[in-house]
């Protein structure tokens, strides 16, 4: 078992980092070969999820939890906190803070086109991230 | 690793439990130091995810699922069984059952703003929903 | 523990399968009797959860999917690259690619009427899906 804390600086609503080859390093790094990566971000207004890393379907993403909260309707969270942030906390639960991947013969199982990634949803400018990487198995290659 | 069952009495559709505390005091209770923490909801009207548990923002999510599944349309599964709850089981599909919380140093990992909770979607008056919690890791501390 | 690679043959945009019997298959032949069995269905354009496996309520999630990602707006990534499957990866990074199903007494814990599916989003008429189990615990029964 391996369980490390990764930092992640991301830029404002909107951003959605490719973390993929962060957690493949600790995976191939570990000792475990057959097993799972967990991995969870701390944090209410943010979520991770797979995609095809590529910034046209990332925008297309987007534009799909703004559908579930609008920019342009009244939250009771914001009339009541003065936050502004309702949207990104209905965006952050809808899509959820937890993701897990199989981990085969040492390393992280993906389709081609599935990245990783984590999606800031808050309002603020900047923040920095923590995504907690647990690694369980067993250290021998699996019977497939 | 322990396993528990965890019995949550929910009072109608939209209602939404923090069940932070009671999965805290298994994870501090269990001999896991360093580990994961899976959560599942038995049933398919009701759902797990986090979110910052206040009673506005709680508003605005419940009133984000009624765009994806609203009331005042027809659903196949109504017309065809009768049920009247063919908008709890799309709503309970698209938020998922399950949710893995990671355990570090014995305690869950969480941001300030982050609570667990288990999400009613079904449209009876009162339902008793089980929750499967199953921790599994090491008696060790991480060396994070 | 025991890991396996599944292959699910799908037949077109909005097919569901139900993959509960295969994943039940697994989990009590396999020896662990107490723990979970983790999913993780490859690919950027499928996804899985849970629901009741009714043709109705099937139809009703593939409607709530296209409210996300309708297919008569332009995407981005069909501009870009003229895949035309932009709603296909939209909608399953929003259903995710991972669910985690308890393991109790050697047997899946899921409700009635619950069942495991996977929902082919893609635009292709035919694809060979893979879905991952990982199943890690105990040999022995829980003290539940």
């Amino acid at each position: 078992m391996l369980q490390k804390r990764i930092s992640c600086p991301t830029s404002g609503e909107g951003d959605i980092l490719d973390i993929t080859s962060i957690i493949r390093d600790l995976v191939t790094g570990s000792e475990v070969k057959t097993g799972i990566c967990s991995l969870f971000v701390s944090g209410s207004t943010a979520a991770l999820t797979t995609i095809e890393y590529e910034s046209g379907v990332l925008k297309d993403l987007i534009r799909a939890l703004s559908i579930l909260a609008p920019s342009d309707i009244a939250y009771a969270h914001d009339s009541r906190w003065g936050d502004g942030n309702g949207r990104s906390h209905v965006k952050a639960s809808l899509v959820g803070p937890s993701l897990t991947i199989p981990v085969m013969d040492g390393d992280l199982v993906l389709g081609t086109w599935q990245q990783i990634v984590l999606i800031e949803l808050d309002t603020r400018a900047r923040r920095d991230r923590n995504v907690l990487v647990t690694i369980i198995g067993e250290s021998n290659n699996s019977d497939l």
